[in-house]
């Protein structure tokens, strides 16, 4: 849509400027185009000021009369959607995210947790593993201006990982960090996944005992329990990739396999079976070992996991300790053994754990577990760690199927409107001592008609109406209107609370 | 660094896992590698538990003995530092984000907008102006995986504009809309300016009048007044773009150029004058109209600005309403008219604005200004449109220089600690009551010394230590200990509040 120049010109020839044009003689007066003779002309008609009200008609005024010229060069209609895969945020919906993170942040505190942020844009390098991750499969990278590799980041933990081996003695361990970040992976969209999503990070760095794991599957069901989420929506599976450990090292199968082992036993129940063997024979695995790994991890409780492995390993003594902390915290019923349980990131070496919902309909609702020795994949020294991802798309998928979705609306305490237009100063004087008094106003700009008052007084929630008028205002006061219950009153603005 | 193997592993002959083994009779025994068997042998000496225990030193403990193989095939040090010109922020700095965001967030709601947010990687499109404009020739864009031309957003407006199209007649206006995201611009870094700062925008779409402008300047006086700042640190230079719109109609310069002449004149003090005369040559105008031009930009007194361009026009009536509405807000001290200020971005058609530091050591610590024509250029209905961005980084600059930065330190309200190994699961217990009834808690997850738990809790700014010995904790009860004052009671675990 080219511009369209409306109204709003001066009269030529009353200007100041225009006697200053005249008084330099080298002027050229053709410079004047016809067009633009034209415009000048249409400037004092009405036509052009009906123009002008078109233009505003959705706010239903006729308002300022000029446009003024922008370069429309680029006019052509925009995809108004955002990059697929990626969201908006309206207002609806950002209440909702707010609310989410407000649980997040919250339960992180109660927890003792302080919170980190990183760059969304890393080092490509940081998240280059050769372990087959679905994560690593799925970068977002590019090459910048400078021709560096980089990537937004797919995952908050190596980020976490890169900024404790950077502060290095600097801190006192242990650390209990949380994030709340935009995570990134650029999936081909067949699965109605998107390419970006919201990951709350828990991680404690220092610890090397269970305890740890402990205190953030309790932090997690303290989230659940705020959010109306019981024992009997979502639970969690829990298990040890020492587990795996202890039946690789029976086949000896070599240790850098190890890694990859995990991630392609991740994909147990996602691709076909016989694939699954085929990938592990890849990885150097024997036909006997695959098939004692799959009875392992067909185990479902701790005393056949005993038999299979015997009493002495830590992977038992870990599991152990884990179940009994979690009847001390009072959360058992939430946890459950699964061997099958390995988590699709490479770096994990203890426990793992993921929060699932109990209809099996949707994805792992978080994941996380021990990973001891990733600062040492970066270069630096190794502390025992462990953390957990809980991304913000399952689970609002599970709060909305259990109707347990908060409704969030807006609300703005007063709506402050001036009845008479020159008293818009006015209202922005009880809109300024309302606010200063802590209260939220929403101010109406301009002169409306008091039904459109009221709409937008409902539409906003607001408790009070103040509606400034010409005879209250001569004697200081205004008109406060209760909304709730239509109860009107005179109030003198120094005695607005 | 490779992966040292240690320790944790299970006596071969007694584990059941080797009776499986057994039974299969083609197991090649030989796949036991010399070395493997090495590694078997060390695993129950020793040795192995302190090389672990040098492992764990930071931590203050030996720990855990097992160190699962993980792939290190990539474990040259990586750069510890977030990429350039970005920031990590660790706790300390993370908390004064959360505050100045929270600032941010509470005046906004004081002022009735609702919160909303955009991707940060938005289609590069949205960006593509022809105006010479910084934000555009820093543009951090890619092409992504699907070969799209993709870009981090360097601001927040266009996806603002692209969400209202989007959105078209379901949303009720006045929309006022706030948002604080991360924005990202490519530049040289040699002024030691970074690539990326948060913003926080205020927008209200579908007030034509100058009332918008005027909250929208009330809120950011709101907010410095808030955080400590008065008339005497900062200001707000105005002006209307207007003004040159009447210049450049006068002296007859394409309506195309407008854009790329506000550019031009926005360079005006970072860039030689000599410079500005030729770019706005280049901008097709005449050298009286660049006289003309850079004369009525030097003026400071709306009185001035009427001599010149005469009563009538929108530029004055727009700018004296503003400044009448300063007084009934009462920051008129606040706001100056200077006519040199057009703002660095295209698409402003009316009155601009932007705050500045009175000593004039910082660059602007915010600008904004009306775009009524911006949804146009994305091939949208045009609604009247004003807002501001707000950043991070000048502001902060600013606060630090002032000596106004807030202390924000870590504060937990209770530390737990059992006094014994065995009583860590009652210590967890201890912490999930105090955590059920809100209150905030820091579980030590080892067994530490006391002296470390107070250093702790010091750290922590705890207000209260509760250690569970096993004396007490066999009646039921714990010890706690009041920090400020030492004073120290027995207290049941049920009655602990």
């Amino acid at each position: 849509m080219p511009a369209i120049l409306n109204s709003s010109l001066f009269i030529l020839h009353h200007h100041p400027l225009f006697s200053t044009l005249r008084r330099h003689h080298h002027l050229n007066i053709s410079l004047f185009s016809p067009s633009r003779n034209t415009n000048l002309r249409a400037s004092s008609s009405s036509l052009s000021v009906e123009s002008s009200a078109n233009q505003n008609v959705r706010t239903g005024r006729s308002g300022s009369a000029t446009a003024p010229p922008v370069e429309h060069d680029t006019a052509q209609k925009i995809d108004v959607n955002p990059p697929k895969g990626t969201r908006d945020f309206p207002p609806e919906e950002m209440r909702l995210r707010n609310w989410l993170f407000s649980n997040f942040r919250e339960v992180s505190q109660q927890f003792g947790f302080e919170e980190v942020d990183f760059p969304v844009l890393e080092s490509e390098a940081l998240y280059i593993r050769k372990a087959g991750e679905e994560i690593r499969d799925q970068l977002y990278c590019f090459e910048d201006r400078g021709n560096r590799r980089v990537a937004l980041r797919p995952e908050l933990t190596p980020s976490l990982a890169r900024l404790v081996i950077q502060k290095g003695k600097s801190v006192s361990l242990p650390l209990k960090w949380f994030a709340i970040g935009q995570c990134w992976r650029y999936e081909r969209m067949t699965r109605g996944r998107r390419r970006e999503h919201y990951q709350w990070n828990m991680d404690i760095i220092g610890v090397p005992d269970v305890t740890a794991e402990a205190e953030l599957i309790s932090s997690i069901i303290t989230f659940f329990k705020r959010i109306g989420l019981t024992t009997s929506d979502v639970g969690f599976k829990v298990s040890s990739r020492k587990v795996l450990q202890e039946v690789l090292r029976c086949y000896s199968v070599p240790e850098n396999m190890f890694g990859r082992v995990c991630i392609i036993i991740d994909k147990i129940g996602k691709i076909p079976r016989d694939d699954i063997r085929k990938d592990l024979q890849s990885a150097d695995m024997s036909e006997v070992a695959i098939e004692e790994l799959l009875q392992v991890l067909s185990l479902n409780s701790l005393e056949k996991l005993e038999e299979k492995l015997g009493a002495s390993g830590e992977a038992l003594s870990d599991l152990k300790q884990l179940f009994s902390l979690a009847e001390k915290y009072g959360y058992s019923e939430w946890l459950q053994f699964d061997a099958s349980i390995v988590r699709g990131l490479a770096y994990y070496t203890g426990i793992v754990f993921e929060g699932f919902d109990r209809e099996g309909k949707l994805r792992a609702i978080c994941g996380g577990g021990r990973y001891d020795r990733l600062l040492s994949t970066f270069g630096g020294d190794d502390l025992p760690a462990c953390g957990f991802g809980f991304g913000d798309a399952v689970i609002l998928e599970l709060l909305k199927e259990r109707g347990l979705l908060p409704e969030l609306n807006l609300q703005v305490e007063n709506i402050v409107c001036s009845l008479d237009q020159e008293l818009q100063g006015a209202a922005s004087e009880v809109a300024s001592v309302l606010r200063e008094k802590g209260q939220s106003v929403d101010l109406v700009l301009e002169n409306k008609p008091l039904k459109w008052v009221f709409k937008r007084a409902a539409r906003i929630n607001a408790r009070r109406l103040i509606l400034v008028g010409k005879v209250e205002w001569e004697k200081g006061m205004v008109n406060v209107k209760t909304l709730s219950t239509g109860e009107q009153l005179e109030i003198k603005l120094d005695e607005l609370e």
